[in-house]
């Protein structure tokens, strides 16, 4: 019970502390946090060694844990992801600030000026699982978009974490910035994160990043909002008209490339008239990189020696090299299973018909749907937001990919002249 | 115990059926929707009789519950309040239609065409207390913008709403649109309630309407996103260089006009230098429209005979002809006020002085921020979105006014010729 009491005031104290700093934070000018991010970037990589020998620790403890060497990996510290580190803040650095930008005026009939200016969110609270680079990436993120930040990585990477914040907060006290508008959790129990999620009035967005049972915790938790996706079943369709080579290369990158990630392709559908042409070419593709097919009985049809899709299939988001294939009447049947069984991710459409294309782009309300494009492109890098803190398939503030606009929100400016309301 | 389970199942029915619905809802043309609102306002108008009927039982019921005479007049359902529920579908149906608007594209290095289109949010729940034309305003809008709803009102406005809901209902089924789109909620017991905010699979976004005891009950059971707005404290600082008939004009509308609402002045400040000189105008002309006046010490030098305000006075939301007054060094001291005491509502500057109407504008980050205007202009019809679901201070989603777009999302977009993610 004492415990349980310490964390609330400690974390509450904290996040005051959070909320102080982002409203200095809100009005520091775009040169003030270019500079910090660059000094950040060079204090990184100057103190390569120190972040490297803390790592160490981290990595001792996840081998005695027995930690998976996946995860192992995940953890590991080493010159040229520092380097990555360093590179991203540098990025960041050259985006655009979209805080004080005014995206709309108008003049209303009483002569009112109303616009809206983009505003920084306020604090945010980030948590996340493994990678210590998630801690760099998404402090850059926070400090050029005007956000105090609350980070708390997983407890693998506590040391890790710690000894990266250290360096960026140094930066921050070097160049006046409040230090307190990037800070990294202390605690590694789940009832200081409880603690943490009650603070609506200091905390104003929650981002969880991980696993899907980190995700349900923080979401069944929290009294402030989250944004979040908990997982991609992302489709292709094939309509009848694709371009079989297109339509083939797609696929391949789509569960291929990064098949471990959350816009992979989970599940291909292809249209009944081109399933006989279509599969055995496509399987003798992705089966050269190893993928596991697990076909419905009329894609079994015509690939009778693969193993037959169960209905969990449909609802898996494998993350592996498997992938499940379902042939269906034509895309109307390919939408609906899309909508029955999707997670609103990432969908795309393989077709040379025009109404085929437009019908697609505008039925699946995924948070990105593409025509004769891989799935791997729902990323804000690839889409063009120049750097990204997650993927939401939340549909509320923001859908797909988030970048730094989406760590801002906007509020009403008026000039009046006197006006008053009738 | 039986009870409990009996909800749980049929609230999560109706949340499935509503999902159902807001499929078929995103798809249906602007045309199918708006002959749906005509269609809708004139039989509010024809049933009228029969919503009075039904209404004036809800009224018996609640002075035999003893319901305050504010409470029963926002109850009572007269021919001129169903004209107005009438006359508000049809100005929706005016509006220009949301769903499918590209509000962005660009084009990627690769070729890419990337895009933001507009599309539903899915389905919405409101959860609202008392007056029962916010049942047909609130149903508008969500048709209008693609969206099921599931609207729970007060339990003292039952069968008035499921009266109003069902003249709705049946212009949906005559005109082929999913009945399901519209459902009242046929429970009065916050178990019920508290079952649907558990539905974050079927429920995608939840506004509450009505006071802080309602939307913190929500705010704590809901695992759904939530929007809302706790209180109004409303300030007007009366900077130095005012023109003092401006600012005695605008703070008598913003106190006076409608003292009930959220964006009503709950607190003048007043440079030091004027405040001498406005004080006695601005006391004359309050106090004339019966407002009682509270002031700090240094307001009392000048209103010697009004009440001293507390420390609680600076965070209380009178809603009621009360003002707290405080004088202020100058505008730096009025912010600092405002950051402390403020609720992220709405905030007014008057002043003549160029830098620091900007200065205002840019460092208090309320929801609206206005120069020389009425803190009453902070409402979804005067700031030009038409129509409006609510006020948001929840800087998620949606910061301020909530109109038809807020009601949306969007998804990206994406046209190719066959790129794949390198």
């Amino acid at each position: 019970m004492k415990k349980k009491r310490d964390f609330r005031t400690e974390v509450k104290k904290m996040a005051r502390k959070a909320k102080e700093a982002s409203l200095q934070l809100a009005q520091l000018s775009t040169l003030t946090k270019n500079k910090a991010l660059l000094h950040m970037a060079e204090d990184l990589e100057r103190n390569q060694e120190r972040l490297i020998k803390e790592n160490r620790k981290d990595l001792a403890a996840g081998e005695k844990a027995r930690l998976s060497s996946a995860l192992i990996d995940r953890l590991r510290l080493t010159p040229p992801v520092i380097h990555g580190m360093a590179e991203g803040l540098r990025e960041v650095a050259h985006l655009p600030d979209p805080v004080g930008e005014v995206v709309k005026m108008w003049k209303r009939p009483n002569g009112l000026m109303v616009g809206r200016m983009r505003i920084p969110i306020g604090v945010i609270g980030i948590i996340y699982e493994s990678r210590p680079n998630v801690t760099a990436d998404a402090a850059g993120l926070c400090l050029k978009s005007g956000n105090s930040v609350i980070l708390r990585g997983g407890s693998e990477a506590f040391l890790s974490n710690q000894a990266i914040g250290q360096v960026l907060r140094n930066v921050l006290i070097k160049r006046g910035i409040p230090q307190e508008s990037i800070q990294i959790f202390p605690h590694t129990e789940r009832e200081a994160i409880r603690e943490m999620l009650q603070l609506e009035d200091e905390i104003d967005l929650i981002i969880p990043r991980g696993g899907e049972e980190l995700i349900r915790f923080v979401t069944n938790h929290s009294k402030i909002p989250v944004i979040k996706h908990y997982k991609g079943v992302c489709h292709i369709f094939v309509d009848e008209t694709a371009d079989m080579e297109i339509a083939t290369r797609i696929c391949l990158n789509a569960k291929v490339q990064r098949p471990e990630v959350c816009n992979a392709m989970e599940t291909l559908l292809v249209h009944e008239k081109v399933a006989s042409r279509f599969l055995p070419r496509v399987a003798r593709a992705l089966q050269k990189e190893g993928v596991e097919l697990r076909g419905c009985p009329r894609t079994k049809k015509v690939l009778s020696y693969i193993k037959e899709a169960q209905e969990e299939d449909w609802f898996r988001e494998y993350l592996d090299l498997i992938l499940s294939i379902k042939v269906t009447k034509g895309i109307e049947e390919a939408i609906e299973h899309i909508a029955k069984y999707g997670s609103l991710h990432t969908e795309a459409i393989i077709t040379s018909d025009y109404t085929n294309a437009q019908k697609f782009l505008r039925e699946v309300n995924s948070s990105c749907v593409l025509v004769n494009a891989s799935t791997r492109f729902n990323d804000g890098f690839e889409l063009g937001l120049g750097a990204e803190i997650g993927i939401s398939t939340s549909k509320l503030h923001a859908f797909g990919p988030m970048g730094l606009e989406e760590l801002t929100t906007t509020k009403f400016i008026v000039y009046g002249e006197g006006q008053v309301r009738k």
